[in-house]
């Protein structure tokens, strides 16, 4: 039986596409059904007419969710569409329900299957393909330095002419994860002098290896799962207070500290942010409504202060690279889908699987994901025994689903 | 006796000013006063306490106007403004004299000595570090191509992640003139594929010394002064036949064939707009009110074709810039004072010299400069033979200004 999957178009700010069409191509050669949301992919510059080339059928919304098994998106839709979605339908996208846990009650409660990309384990290396939270975070680091570069009014790389030398810019990067990183990469680029700083000092050996500067605080916050762990307020502010140095020596600051779900930890101060350097730039890749990296960021704005900084509340840069980004994420999507099919093409899940015992948040009318149990104060799910070969013949195994 | 030297405030849309704070720094240790208008740096991150910290007055226009000896700008002002200044009063700047010649001669009226950027033969050595309009293009060059990276959705350099490789972009620039160079060396330095297109074979050096393809017509335009000169119009439609297959090519093209006082040519035409792939980026550095590289581009506009590509009318890059363009047409002006002042520091204007009997458009009541002379269909000015030693020492040599 042909599985069908379907792409919802996203809200309207949103300009990327959970599945593009080379990835379409592929899961239509495999012998799956997909479905694509009239203009899901205009924004991110892929037309409906390339979708159809690829082997896909182009359908308003009700009929997408009529007839899929899967649902995929890139963000969660809005609330009148997940309440269209059936028992044992699927839904796969970054849907936020770590931070929403009353939407994976809801979703649990309509026996919907929804797998939510930040419940990923990332340091599962088969995971590594499925992993949009890291390739989504490539895209807003790259974009990052080009809009600091963009904001502002001097050059990024030395130069040299015939009335004089022109300085290069100072690059600090706050936060050295895979958004960091490729914000440092990007800067390096551009010619720009770069320093990257961590609290985790093994950090050290992946700046340096871009050609950056390593900067690092005497507080450590190594956490569980590759993640910083959040600090005390003490240990908070003696970060800062080391911090706020190194950004007064810098031209541009780039903070990439999000902490999937929780309020951002707040790395550049109200006093660092007025001491600023006419012309600085503040790129905040954590602003969001929880609040951001810099102080008085605002997402999806820019702000200029009173001694003319500007910082950029960039809540949503995949959407600005949105062909890239959407390239990578259908890609991610891809990979859960092949790992979602058996060998027969039909869906088979295994909550046991170390993967799937995390990524899939609800299922058969029950919250699966370990880490959402335990955000959500739920017992641990005990794992089974791996089942022997006389389980499996015992009489009744038939009956089971 | 001191000179005094005035920087006015530019229009609203203007983001630089003629004086930054360090080359006020040196006017005045050189004995000069320098009056800034208020607020003239704002916009270009310069306050005014650092122009007064640089030993210069900051004052209204009034005052400014009255005071000074030698007015600057980076744009012609107003005419208002102009029709302020008085008799043997010096402006300085962009002044767009070659292409509206009834300013020239109200100038000339006025008997105001107005010396104007383009006029300055740039084939002069002695003239480099005058060079407004190269300083100004390598800026335009610079801001063309991370514009042109900020508004194209996909990766500029080549991309290898866990889940595959993203293709870098293709980049072509149309002109390598200074603006192309620079734009070939930053869209080279964002990791894409570039190839650097000139009528002009000569370029060809230059264009692979940044490590980027070149590519010519079969059409030659070298022409004088450096400048590519005008095509006829068989010329221009097989250059552009020619063109039409690179520029389909090419995710995103940057022209630069600014032919200044003239309608630029047009070189994108309406059928390669037409023709181009959805979310392509045209960056039209010759975008002006008569017309620009890029069929239906307009200036300070970002025009979305049907088709999903983008023309973005960018005929003010260096105001995006301000800072680092400042700086560097504020070192123009510096080393144009400096030829304008005798080595007691006072104003002599020698009209026989060869950089300013081209730079200076209007002395004494009479259009000066060779170009705009030829320009405005006036005879040629005979250059005196070089004065000998016997004719200096003649009676009447006192009596002479």
């Amino acid at each position: 039986m042909a599985i069908v999957i379907a792409a919802l178009k996203e809200a309207d700010g949103e300009h990327r596409v959970s599945l593009v069409p080379s990835v379409v191509k592929r899961l239509v050669k495999q012998g799956n059904k997909v479905l694509i949301e009239k203009g899901a992919g205009a924004k991110a510059n892929f037309a409906d007419q390339q979708y159809v080339d690829a082997g896909a059928q182009v359908v308003d919304r009700q009929a997408a969710i009529d007839q899929a098994n899967i649902v995929t998106v890139v963000n969660r839709p809005d609330d009148e569409t997940l309440g269209k979605l059936k028992a044992d339908q699927m839904l796969l996208g970054l849907l936020s329900l770590s931070v929403d846990h009353d939407v994976a009650k809801k979703l649990a409660d309509a026996k919907v299957t929804a797998l939510s990309f930040e419940l990923l384990p990332r340091t599962v290396s088969r995971a590594q393909t499925m992993d949009a939270l890291s390739s989504q975070s490539s895209v807003s680091g790259y974009k990052a330095a080009l809009v600091a570069a963009d904001h502002f009014m001097r050059y990024f790389p030395m130069m040299i002419t015939a009335d004089g030398t022109a300085k290069p810019a100072k690059v600090l990067v706050l936060g050295t994860g895979v958004a960091g990183l490729q914000a440092i990469g990007t800067a390096k680029r551009l010619g720009a002098i770069v320093s990257g700083y961590d609290v985790r000092p093994a950090s050290r050996g992946e700046v340096e290896s871009l050609g950056a500067k390593f900067l690092t605080s005497s507080v450590s916050a190594a956490g569980k799962g590759g993640y910083a762990r959040q600090l005390t307020k003490e240990e908070q502010q003696k970060q800062q207070d080391e911090l706020a140095g190194f950004i007064a020596d810098s031209d541009i600051v780039i903070t990439t500290a999000r902490v999937p779900g929780k309020k951002p930890p707040m790395l550049v101060t109200e006093k660092s942010v007025q001491n600023a350097k006419p012309g600085s730039i503040f790129i905040d890749i954590a602003a969001s409504e929880l609040g951001g990296n810099v102080a008085g960021s605002k997402p999806g704005e820019v702000v200029t202060t009173d001694n003319g900084a500007k910082i950029v509340g960039a809540d949503n840069l995949p959407s600005e690279l949105a062909t890239s980004a959407s390239e990578m994420y259908s890609k991610n999507i891809q990979a859960v889908i092949k790992a979602l099919l058996d060998k027969d093409g039909n869906i088979k899940i295994d909550t046991t699987d170390d993967v799937m015992s995390e990524l899939v948040a609800t299922y058969q009318g029950k919250i699966i994901s370990g880490r959402l149990r335990s955000q959500m104060g739920l017992p641990e799910i005990k794992k089974p025994e791996p089942q022997k070969n006389e389980e499996a013949a015992k009489p009744d195994a038939k009956a089971q689903k």
